[in-house]
């Protein structure tokens, strides 16, 4: 037949960690690849309830077409959210979208023409990287440091390039676990003050902290020009794929019509239980027993790091989150580990897939959430094992 | 801020559907203008016994995160349906999607390059419209006749044209309510016999036939060119957004790589629970009462239509689905009828939003599938009254 394929499509790097997750279900494998919450934290018998009183209240209200914008009360439920924070996000600018990676697509559509130029991290987020390739954006990865992104290449890349789109994850960042300092943001507003670039700030995560106090969000620094993602996926649960985009209107009236052709509108079956499970419960109660949880696997994760682990290997430190990025030594590939690691029945994702242009690269993410503390210990030790017999 | 947005945004047609519906919100307008299923027949109860089983069942498993491709029984359930009308398609080559909307977007993302030739039916789904003018395409609308597409303008348009997708609604088409005969068929399929156009066929109604007999699928005609879109929006419930893409396997793996950029995957609380529904259900016995409602829904139509409008107004006579189309004496405004109409609370969608490049038409589309016979009987004579005062 030919190719009958766009071009778009021909650009989009094929998902390496569908890959490495195939190879990753063998029960016997403790795999640190994913990117899922822990399951055991699920809250189960609430979303049962849930359910039930909104089918026996609302019936046949809840299976019928809806809007485009999403279930209005729960859009007024996310924007008191962001009141009780003290940012100030109508329920107008809010739209519901289909987890937050769609938010990304709907991005894509409405700002990026081929070739416009794109900010993200690097390490950067894989979901991102896909999204705003498909609208065969530039892309100009800056590097993460411990305290945020580097503002001297940020500053270098916005003065030789009219950046239309800085996608960034400020608060544990995934890949890396990272989260930019209060001192770090405002240096990027600086860099960004009086520029069209628009700032997307992802946050699935900004809940899930664990240590450390909370940072100001760029729509507090920046509020004109930052558009804001968030999710239930990490807070209540993934499965309903239910997420949200706050932007201004201008801006909001471009993505309704985007979602309109993308799926018309989000489950609203799904939109009506997670508001109905807001309601009824005490989510603030819920999301702090997911941050002790990951804060406990974090540290278990951590200390079987130090213990395990050839002293010149480098590991993030995450406040919050789900997980953490690791620089091996000098010279030694993360691929060529995973390989090994496969065989001793431990499984992480190396860096590659998250770099536009590196290959090969020495770092790899961990995650830790969706791991037991006494898995993480013996899982960890077995990747120090194979580590220790690394060619060096 | 100056213009930030894409060029494709800009393209794609602002839904005048959403406008109309607007107006139509007054509880006192009989409504002819949405695009509704009959929310009486939605199957509540089953639903709910569905959810309860599944949550006592199953538990967390339904909660996190699932694969990109969808949940493997509920396609293989799909597969079976087609094997059942002896279309043979694998399980493999199924994509579970947010809605059938979202297959037009995909299929958009992963075919076509800007100015890539379309052909549509004219009048044409609307969502298609919108979904493909996000990705520029240039659109060959080819007339609707009772029987089908036009051969003879279709034949032109191929030889004339690289035409590398046609998007077709065989079964009762939204918005005309035609289908297309056996004949009308096989001419469509030797005209495109030996070329590269990937020909779509959207079926979210063909179950829904009242009347007449089945038609052979595009897909048995023409396998290795046929994509498939299908719904349980008409059949189940639409509120869960659940809809597949059935293509060849080359074609699967690009949308799947277009679907994880999308939205990773589809709502699996939802696909887990329509799963359950169809296993504890019967649901021929489901559709049969749905047709049975949509026939004297329809029947009320009809006979009110020849009741009330003038006699040189033309209808179509549907034999399935929702819809019906009426052509106005010739240079009669569809939009100024709209206009009044309202003012005597009786709504529908003028035919203008149907049409790539027509202004101003002398048609319109009714739905009966979301309103009762009675209260079609009153709307009818309505919209007849103020047709005879219309201008000629």
């Amino acid at each position: 037949m030919g190719n009958i394929f766009s071009d778009r499509i021909s650009d989009v790097p094929r998902s390496f960690i569908r890959e490495i997750l195939k190879v990753a279900v063998d029960e016997s494998i403790i795999s640190f690849a994913g990117g899922l919450p822990n399951r055991d934290l699920f809250p189960l018998q609430e979303i049962k309830a849930a359910t039930a009183k909104l089918l026996e209240e609302s019936g046949k209200d809840v299976l019928q077409y809806s809007s485009s914008e999403g279930y209005p009360a729960l859009r007024e439920w996310i924007s008191g959210r962001y009141a009780a924070k003290g940012m100030e996000v109508s329920p107008d600018n809010i739209l519901i979208t289909s987890g937050s990676q769609q938010g990304l697509d709907l991005l894509g559509k409405t700002i990026l023409n081929e070739g416009d130029s794109v900010v993200i991290e690097e390490p950067g987020y894989l979901g991102a990287i896909q999204a705003f390739s498909i609208y065969r954006s530039t892309f100009h990865p800056i590097p993460l440091h411990p305290d945020g992104i580097d503002l001297q290449l940020l500053e270098q890349a916005v003065s030789r390039n009219t950046i239309k789109l800085m996608y960034c994850v400020p608060n544990f960042q995934n890949p890396s676990g990272i989260s930019y300092s209060e001192e770090n943001r405002r240096g990027v507003a600086d860099i960004l003050q009086g520029r069209k670039t628009l700032l997307v700030e992802d946050d699935p995560y900004g809940e899930l902290r664990f240590l450390g106090q909370d940072k100001p969000s760029f729509h507090t620094l920046m509020p004109d020009n930052t558009v804001l993602l968030g999710s239930f996926s990490k807070i209540v649960i993934p499965s309903f794929r239910i997420g949200w985009i706050a932007a201004r209107p201008e801006i909001m009236e471009k993505l309704v019509i985007a979602k309109q052709a993308s799926d018309l509108h989000t489950n609203y079956f799904g939109q009506r239980i997670i508001l109905q499970y807001l309601r009824d419960n005490d989510i603030d109660g819920h999301i702090r027993t997911i941050r002790e949880a990951y804060g406990r696997q974090r540290a278990a994760m951590v200390s079987a790091i130090r213990e395990h682990f050839p002293p010149d290997t480098y590991y993030t430190e995450p406040e919050g989150g789900m997980f953490l990025w690791i620089t091996l030594p000098e010279g030694m590939s993360a691929m060529e580990l995973f390989r090994r690691a496969i065989e001793q029945k431990v499984a992480f994702v190396p860096g590659d897939p998250f770099y536009v242009n590196k290959k090969d690269v020495n770092t790899l993410r961990l995650n830790y959430s969706s791991v037991d503390e006494e898995t993480i210990r013996i899982g960890i030790k077995r990747l120090g094992d194979v580590l220790k017999g690394m060619p060096r």
